[in-house]
Formats: C-alpha cells, sequence, structure tokens
C-alpha cells in the first residue's frame, strides 16, 4: 500500500463529491485496522460496540448540526436519495390524501413521477418553462395537502432556494446537494434528506431526519424497508446497514464540526462562491446561467460566450489539475461544483485559468 | 496512516464478514488513490470511465462465476437483502397472482412476511416445528404460483440445502450466506440475490441476478426504485450506487478467480467444514445443534454439552486471538462462520483450542 505523493487534484465533481483528505486517510486506515480491532470495517459486525457506537453518533451528530431535539429521528438508509421520492409519500402521502411539490429540475421531477404513483400529487410551482433557471417564488401552498416537498439546492442547474416557504403544512426537504453547507432553521422542516455523496460523505448511504409525530398517520398497510417507523424501531439497524459509507460520513461531520461547523463552512463556501461569481460576471468570456438571486453556492453553472472554445477551456483546465469541470449534459458548458471539502485555494486556482484563458482569447 | 503489525485476528464473524487480506490493502489504497487518478474512489463520480468499467466488471464477473449467458442480469442495490424482501414479490408476483415459500429460518420468515402484504404467499414447507434445525425436503410445488422462494443457507441455524427443488415454475433463491461458496446450477433458477456482506463483499450492496424474460408480467403499476427492469436500463446505475462497496465485492470476486475460482474455494470450504464438524463429533464437551445431513458448510453451529463451561470456552477463545464465535441469541452457544475468505489456518486454530479445552475440562 502507497499513498499518492503527486499533488492533489482540484476536485470539482458535481457528485459523488470531494471529501476532506484527513478523511479519506482516517476511512483509508479503517479498511485495514479499525478502532485498534485488528480487524477492518469492512468485516465487522454492525452490531460490534464498536459500530454501535459509530451509528449513534452518526446519528447524534445530524442532531446536534440541525440544533433539533429528541422530536426528531435520523436515520442512514440504503437506496439512495431516489428511494426517498417513493418512501416520502409512502410514509407520509395519507390514504386518500394529497401532497404538493415545487418542482425545480430533474430530481423535483423525478421524485414528483413516484408520488403521483402512490396518490394525489399536486405540482403548485415550476420553472420549467425556462429550464429550471430560477426558483419559483410566489405560490398557494394548499392547506389540505398532506406535505409539501421542495429541493433546496438544484445539482443539475446551479440553483438554490435562499428563503424556504412559509407552510403550516409539513415541510418536506431534499437537501442532497447543499446539506450542512449554510445555517437553516431545520426546526421548521417534517423531514430533511439528503444522498451522503455530495456534502455529507460518500455514495451508499442516505441520511433521513424525520419528526416523529409526523409517521404512522397514511392508514397504508406497510411493507418493512419502506417504513421508516420499523428503521426508527430498529435504531437504523433494522437490517445491516451501509456499514462503510455511514463511517466516512460520520468523520467527514466530525471534520466539520471540529473545524467551526455550520457557521465556519457558510462564510467559507460564501467566499468560494463570490471569488466565482465575480469572475463569472467579470471575465468577458464566460457567462452565469441562471437568475442572479437563485445562484447556487454549491454549484455554479457557467458558459463560453464562445462556444467553440469550450475544448481549450478543458485543457486549460486540465493542465491546472483540475477536474470534474463539465457541465451536465442538459446544461452543456462548466459547472464548479464547491462542497464543503473544496478549499479556497482550488477556487482561487479557476479564477486565475480564468483570466489566464481571457488573455489569450478575448 | 499506518497498517497494522499485530497478528491478524482469526474472524468467524457470521456476517459482515472476513474479507481477504489482500482485498482489504487494495481497498484501503482506493481510498487514497484510486486507478491512478490521484482521486479517491470516495469522491469520484460513478459516471467516471474509470467507474463504469468496475460497475461492468462487477456485473459480468457474477456471470462468469455462475456461468450464465446475456438472458441474464446483474444490477448492485442498495437496501441490503431485506428490500429484496419485499422486491422480488413486487416484481415477480402477479397481480391476483400468487407465491410459495419454504420457511428455513428467520430470514425466510422476514421474506414471506413481506411477500404476504404484496399478495397471495403460501408457505409450502417449514422446519419452524423443529426450531429450523433442518431442511425441509418433501413438499409439493403449487404448479400455479408464480415462483418459489428458497433460502440456500441459514445463518443463523446452521442450515444449508445440499439439493435445490426440481421446479417448473421460476426458482427464486436467496444466497446471502453461501453464495459463491460452491457449485450450484445457476441456470436452475430465475432469480438468485445476496446481501454481499458475507461472502461476497462489505456491506452496502445486494447483488440481484435475474432472468431478463421473468420481468414485466406482473401488471402492476411500479415505483422506479422498486423496479429491476429500471435498474437493468440503467446499467444497475439508474441512481448514484453504492460505488465503495461495489467496488470492494468486485476486488472480492477477482480474489476468487485468480485462486482458482468455485471449484477451488468448493474443495477448501469442504475442508474447514470437515475439520470443524470431525472436531465437534469427536469432541467429549461439545455438540452439533442441527441435523447432520443439513449441516452448513458456511455456518457451523455447536453447543457445549455443560453450557456452565461457556465463559471459560470464551476465555481459550480470545487468547488464541478467535473472534466471531458467539451463537446468535436465538440459538445461543457458539458458531463459527467459514466464509471464503477464511483460512484454513483458522479452522485449525479453533480445532486445537477445542482440544485443548477438552483435555483441561473433560
Amino acid at each position: 500500500m502507497s499513498t499518492t505523493t503527486a499533488s492533489k487534484v482540484h476536485n470539482f465533481s458535481a457528485g459523488p463529491g470531494i471529501l476532506p483528505l484527513e478523511v479519506l486517510q482516517q476511512a483509508s486506515e479503517a479498511c485495514i485496522n479499525f478502532d485498534g480491532l485488528n480487524l477492518s470495517l469492512l468485516e465487522i459486525s454492525h452490531r460490534s460496540k464498536n459500530y454501535e457506537r459509530v451509528m449513534l453518533e452518526a446519528r447524534n451528530t445530524v442532531k446536534e448540526l440541525f440544533e433539533v431535539g429528541d422530536d426528531y429521528e435520523v436515520l442512514y438508509l440504503g437506496g439512495g436519495a431516489s428511494l426517498q421520492f417513493a418512501m416520502i409519500p409512502y410514509n407520509l402521502m395519507k390514504e386518500g390524501g394529497s401532497a404538493a411539490y415545487v418542482n425545480t429540475g430533474v430530481w423535483a421531477t423525478k421524485a414528483i413521477k413516484e408520488a403521483k404513483i402512490i396518490g394525489n400529487t399536486k405540482v403548485i410551482a415550476s420553472s420549467e418553462d425556462k429550464k429550471f433557471t430560477y426558483v419559483p417564488k410566489e405560490y398557494v401552498i394548499p392547506s389540505d395537502a398532506d406535505y409539501l416537498h421542495i429541493t433546496s439546492n438544484n445539482t443539475i442547474y446551479g440553483t438554490q432556494m435562499k428563503h424556504f416557504p412559509k407552510c403550516d403544512i409539513p415541510l418536506v426537504c431534499d437537501m442532497s446537494s447543499d446539506i450542512f453547507s449554510r445555517k437553516v432553521n431545520a426546526k421548521d422542516f417534517t423531514l430533511i434528506y439528503a444522498g451522503a455523496q455530495k456534502n455529507m460523505g460518500p455514495a451508499g448511504s442516505t441520511m433521513v431526519m424525520v419528526k416523529k409525530d409526523a409517521l404512522g398517520k397514511t392508514g397504508r398497510k406497510m411493507l418493512s424497508m419502506l417504513d421508516y417507523q420499523v428503521h426508527i424501531k430498529g435504531d437504523s439497524m433494522y437490517n445491516t446497514p451501509p456499514v462503510f459509507p455511514i463511517y466516512v460520513t460520520l468523520l467527514t461531520m466530525q471534520w466539520l464540526k471540529k473545524n467551526g461547523g455550520i457557521a465556519w463552512i457558510e462564510k467559507l463556501n460564501q467566499q468560494k462562491a463570490d471569488a466565482i461569481y465575480n469572475e463569472i460576471d467579470r471575465n468577458s468570456l464566460f457567462y452565469g446561467t441562471v437568475d442572479k438571486a437563485d445562484r447556487s453556492n454549491m454549484n455554479v453553472c457557467f458558459l463560453l460566450k464562445k462556444p467553440e472554445l469550450e475544448n481549450e477551456f478543458d485543457k486549460f483546465c486540465k493542465e491546472a489539475n483540475m477536474s470534474g469541470l463539465r457541465g451536465h449534459r442538459d446544461v452543456g458548458g462548466f459547472r464548479a461544483s464547491l462542497y464543503n471539502a473544496l478549499p479556497l485555494e482550488s477556487v482561487h486556482v479557476l479564477v486565475e485559468v480564468m483570466k489566464e484563458f481571457e488573455k489569450k482569447f478575448a
């Protein structure tokens, strides 16, 4: 086993995304010797005391970072956020009830599709008319719906909800791509979920934080693995959980806490976003793709005014040891994902490259 | 980062279970630098060429080891085998149809529970009458059922099907705890599934191998994430898969192939099982818990004739650097799990300890 000696790549991947170097080193070590047991984390029982501590701490740290109390439960489930698209209506939409959705992109559209299979699903606002380049702000929330579902950040388009709707019905939010990137008032939400692989940890586990008193009301006969109450009763170990992904998620949250928590990372993320958006707006060769008010601090989408220069800019990026900058096929161009673990230094490198590029091609 | 210098523990854990040391080392390295990319496998896109190769090979290697052709598809899904307890009837039991189950233990019982929520589920044989200490052999398979579900190995009780039922209806098998441990005629099965964390790899992904022509016949409107056809269409990447667990599973299968494949491991597993069962039968202090004809080559359950000596035997085991030997709470006593990666040497150590124990306490 050898560690790399070459300099680290600037990793702008949209997800699975960059993780802190010290977390990767701890994860690597745990593959050989976890917790001093002389056993790998990959080959020990999830019912061992050492792992039960990991699970407990991984659940508690979410509540700590979100500043919520014991009226909430935290689960780590397999299947990705996409499985939650089904589990949320299955657990929260009553038989004969309804749900309201705001459509801000591909992932919201997928969530809506699954909810429609379960029951009466109303799309109360959508930005599809302008290819999801903004976040809808004025809409009426039906007071008789069982919940309202929103997506806080749209990875593909680079938009982000800067304010969350005021809501008398349970508020459910897919925070997959901006969880723990900024302060939110978590108590305003009945359910927050996030595929870990963008801002929380590696692929393979999805965090669900849910208010206990919202559950058990649908009147639906439920499959065990799709029932949040079954998982809660099993302390998120009703069956064998994704052991290693959850451990790395815990390490990533511990790294966040140790460095100053949400307050620290929000400030840093704002600096990173400001640096790149300022350059996009200043640079004569680039432009942003979404409404300025709705620009995401996590996923910065931008295009070249002369698209024929795209391959040239690619080359510039590669030479500067940057990766993951190509935009999603639905948007094209470029996308810089600025997840928590991305250092400010990487953004500075990108800004420098954009300046150099302008010098050569403007 | 440091590797352990202490001698390796003899790991008899029932699952998640032992993995080959070289696989753990490769996994550890991939946490830092995967495929020479200078990026961790934990922070790269599952859509990267490097990872798409992993997924393709992980899918193809299952077909190779099972010697099946392109009429089968292989998927790696999150949620564990427990999610398959629901997905199997959801995908294979027709609306208004039925399914037949053989109940050989706790996991089969859980599978039956989920199937009953989906539709008409008949338990055609059960060994519950004798606490699952044998495998039922004589039963009539209803020719009008949509499929027959069996469990090839019962981790908790230590029983194993030595012969599979001849069957005119689709045969579905949970092979979680003995997959790739012995030669099976995979073409006799319509669907084989296995939580990876016993014989295939680490926790976090579940392998499903299914005959394509059995799908799409239920008449059921299906949730995307529960629909095998959706996952097949997405090449097992309809959504972000459990990236790292699948990679380690591939490494484990490659280790198996490199060392001689199923033929090699079957012989080795037989040697391991013979060594320990012979000692159980010879030793005046121990006895086996299940019918001899149905003894599992993967999970060897045994009790002390004087239960008051259990803590003493525990001490002997710990002093010999062995772990994971305590039986499941439903059976008590001891259980030695002899998964593929357990070396014969570890079994010899256990046998020696049993002999020493007899000398002292007989």
